[in-house]
């Protein structure tokens, strides 16, 4: 296909060859009994088919199988490694093929990158045994990667027919360093066409399914990531985050997923989607990792922040540690956590603020904790509106002639959010950044307040809100970036944390608060909760998170939050069931 | 004033009152006896006309307020501050004398802010009395500030007419946290036309005044505070730099200063010179201390930095620390300074070279500590002309409508400098990025190299250059702001450490390395050494200073580095003159 051109080859031809050599890479002996597959289309009657479990039970994997994808963390795996307890090929081989049973579920891979991982697994376990030491301080830990980055020899399609069959003639950033300590890449993963979007789907790979409810989104745009992480087919993947990114799939998907703050993970690298440069004008996509748990987040930031600097020029030295000590804001140094509701552009729906509620609850049962409510700033609701002009202030025209290229169409769910347009002139540019700044000044009255004595002080430690207004939508009803990207704006650090699935009593929860809409987007998300225009069962099983946020560059310290968070509304030895 | 317009009030009639009213604030008790004063204009038959000694000699100091200007680190005159040894009144008033005497020898006060500044101090006195306990941690501290930040009340006029009589009606975020801190405003000071310049003379207040050579500029853009500090007028001074302005004049005044790296002190307010965000689409200026000691920079960063982000937007939260131990990249832990010389577009003159030899070596003699050569990376080069073009991104066109306002015409060293032009279109800054952004990775290799087992490791903990390829030149006469525009594009923490005093010995030195010129910049820089084209001896006697560099944000790390470097090149009881 090398060399194709638009006059040549169209679209859907791309897409089809595109689709068949990815399931080329994934081993006949490794298909799941049809029996097993979910019913397609997903439909209400089928009830909800939650495919987690089917791994587990599909008996391609043997026990030990099913014992290394399921019961290690981050740090057992290594220790694991290290030690030479477990092979790199029996890990690796384990996770891919966890990995090929969950595309079969799902469809959440791009790019099954088995053949070079258990390639790559031999070589870590020669070199372990010839020199007597782990090649990096990640030997052997079987990671995913959002279709974005570039990977040697591998496409970075993005799902857009006119980059496939172009493979990637260098790392980007990220990779060099990640191969450098000793990760291994399973596979990459599914997206939405344009990248820009919450639901993963594209003409060439298709739509990414969530395992909990195949009726509901996998959120977007690191939507395969979300999934691959869920489904256990990675340890830690790794995505990108403007608009919520990372954190909507986190969510989706009920893992945890963060969005660190510019400067910390390497982001460069990647397929040119708008003109080279614009974003440093505009505001640049952060990376970040997402896992199953805190402390594997944790882990793997603690190896990657400090020698980010080495590896890619927008990335700075720095430690991996709290530069202060975890006291707190409070009074008796207590970690004051702010709690933000409605940001005034969406009114959440009554089980998110009764999640609110039950979280704010028990911070203020946790030792050392307080939960205090906050006035959400006029200056957030004005955040999305700002973000969303700055995210296409090139007009897309880049991407367009992407498209155009193969005459390839949007997909349904784009069409009306992805508009070619006439790039921003400078002047117009210079003028958002400057509102931003000014929303930038305006939000620090979120963490800092006067002393009394003509100083400052640090009033709240870690900003507490929802991900979304609603709880995990049907597929192609995800509505409201505003809770997400407004952190992106701020270069805020913010994390998804999972807390508990919807129930069956959520149902029973009343009208939002709040007589009449107050936006475009207010009302879309009212219909996600009116019984006429949506089957609120559809809910029930899927999984609720908050987002935490901190201050810029607070990225250490937002971990410790989002552990205080998970511990405290697990505390009663009520696991997250994930 | 207040209310003119341009169809009223000329720009000279409105020069003249400013002067006017600015020579009302300094009382006639303070003049200097007119024997004193140095001949004007300055002419080489009448000497070097060194003045830094007048103070002292004048008689309109008292011995006690000679101690007091002179004899105090920051850290002993607070100490003194704070246990009542000395008064704020006495010190403030010590200062302001200090400074009215300054202004009279060089010009370099815009806004003598006497009155303010004794209230002020008396305020600070009765407060220590009553409450038992300073305001803040620099109580009583005498600083001064470019005039280009917002002061309540005062002018930000930054010597253009239009912009007089227009006083501030709030203050720049980083004098309200200087205020909370318990610092008192001597006075803010005299900067170029257009600020975009490194010689410090404009239409409204004329030219200030090299103190130590009135035959050599003085230096810009924060120009007044480089001869005000080295006057001992004000003991910190605030300037700001793009292209150099606060390592410049501290170069030519001798003089300790350093440009921190964006988010450690706060930059923002002041009057605006540009279309409000553009330089958040290209390069934002940064702020940062002058001060005639490292350790009195030190110590006011230690109380500025952390507190930054709760006052100011463009600010982030962090700690006044090494956030890794001092040990440095050598073999054995030796700090490693790598020598950086000609740039590529202007050879340094032989008594540049000659100070880099002198630096190296004593680098190389001093304990735990090693000086290798670099080459100067191709990117290094080309720093220059990007960080050219993308300071000129909006055109000059708001700068241009400021003198337009009054029929202002530029100064005769700003005409062929500053021209209005077309602002660029968003895809040509774009594109300018895109090549900042090659240039900084391809700048890694300053710092970083492989280590030999697929890593990579530190190979150089600072960086050491010249701040201009020339000695400090005759008025109007800098030539090269790639040496520091250079590191502002990079965001690299730099600063300017003076060495010795240009000696007759250097006037043997030989040609320019290198046959031919390589830039009209060198062609201008050669001309600086020819006896045809300047009269040599001018340099003798004026400071020769290094400028040290580190990595992005490792703003500690640089004061340690010029705290070597100044310890090195001082070794021998040598301690500065100044």
């Amino acid at each position: 296909m090398t060399g194709h051109s638009a006059a040549e080859v169209s679209w859907q031809a791309i897409a089809k060859c595109k689709q068949a050599y990815r399931d080329s890479q994934i081993p006949q002996q490794w298909s799941i009994p049809s029996n097993m597959l979910p019913k397609d289309p997903p439909l209400m009657k089928y009830g909800l088919q939650n495919v987690l479990h089917v791994p587990r039970e599909c008996g391609l994997l043997s026990p030990t199988e099913v014992t290394i994808t399921e019961t290690h963390s981050v740090e057992d795996l290594l220790s694991a490694l290290a030690t030479g307890k477990l092979s790199a090929l029996e890990v690796t081989t384990a996770f891919c093929k966890r990995t090929a049973i969950a595309q079969q579920l799902t469809n959440c891979v791009t790019e099954p990158l088995f053949l070079s991982a258990i390639q790559r697994a031999k070589e870590l376990d020669e070199s372990l045994a010839r020199e007597g030491r782990v090649v990096g301080p990640l030997h052997g830990l079987p990671i995913s990667l959002k279709d974005s980055f570039d990977v040697i020899g591998v496409d970075s399609s993005i799902g857009i027919a006119s980059l496939c069959f172009k493979p990637a003639t260098i790392n980007s950033p990220l990779i060099d360093l990640l191969l450098s300590l000793g990760c291994v890449i399973i596979a990459k993963t599914n997206v939405p066409q344009t990248l820009n979007s919450l639901d993963s789907v594209n003409n060439v790979f298709g739509r990414t399914m969530n395992p909990i409810n195949r009726l509901c989104t996998a959120g977007g745009s690191s939507g395969g990531e979300g999934v691959i992480v869920a489904m256990r087919g990675s340890i830690v993947g790794w995505g990108a985050d403007t608009g919520g990114s990372i954190r909507v799939p986190a969510m989706c998907n009920g893992i945890f997923g963060i969005k660190s703050s510019n400067g910390r993970i390497p982001a460069g690298g990647g397929p040119l989607i708008s003109n080279d440069g614009t974003s440093r004008c505009a505001v640049p996509a952060v990376v970040g990792p997402l896992a199953r748990s805190i402390e594997d987040i944790d882990f793997v930031m603690r190896e990657v922040v400090p020698r980010a600097w080495m590896w890619a020029e927008d990335c700075f030295p720095s430690t991996w540690s709290l530069d202060t000590p975890l006291t707190g804001s409070g009074p008796n140094g207590e970690f004051v956590f702010g709690i933000l509701r409605g940001d005034g552009n969406c009114t959440p729906l009554p089980p998110m603020m009764k999640l609110l509620d039950e979280v704010k609850t028990k911070l203020n049962q946790y030792p050392n904790t307080k939960a205090i409510e906050l006035a959400a700033p006029q200056a957030w609701t004005k955040c999305q509106s700002v973000m969303a002009k700055l995210m296409s202030a090139d007009g897309g025209g880049v991407l367009a002639g992407l498209l155009d290229a193969t005459g390839e169409p949007l997909v349904p769910w784009m069409v009306g959010k992805f508009k070619r347009s006439e790039p921003k002139t400078l002047p117009q540019v210079a003028e958002l950044q400057a509102r931003r700044t000014k929303l930038e000044r305006e939000m620090m009255q979120l963490w800092v307040e006067e002393d009394g004595k003509g100083g400052k002080k640090s009033k709240v430690d870690a900003v507490i809100c929802l991900i979304a207004p609603h709880p995990v939508p049907e597929i192609e009803r995800y509505n409201a970036a505003g809770y997400t990207s407004s952190w992106t704006l701020l270069d805020y650090p913010a994390g998804s944390v999972p807390v508990r699935d919807f129930s069956a009593e959520d149902l029973e929860l009343g009208q939002p608060q709040g007589g009449t809409t107050i936006s475009s987007w207010d009302e879309r998300n009212r219909q996600l909760w009116d019984e006429k225009t949506v089957n609120r069962r559809v809910y029930v099983g899927t999984p609720l998170s908050v987002q935490v946020v901190t201050p810029r560059l607070q990225d250490k310290r937002l971990i410790e939050a989002m552990r205080i968070v998970n511990a405290a509304v697990h505390r009663e030895g009520s696991r997250s069931k994930l």
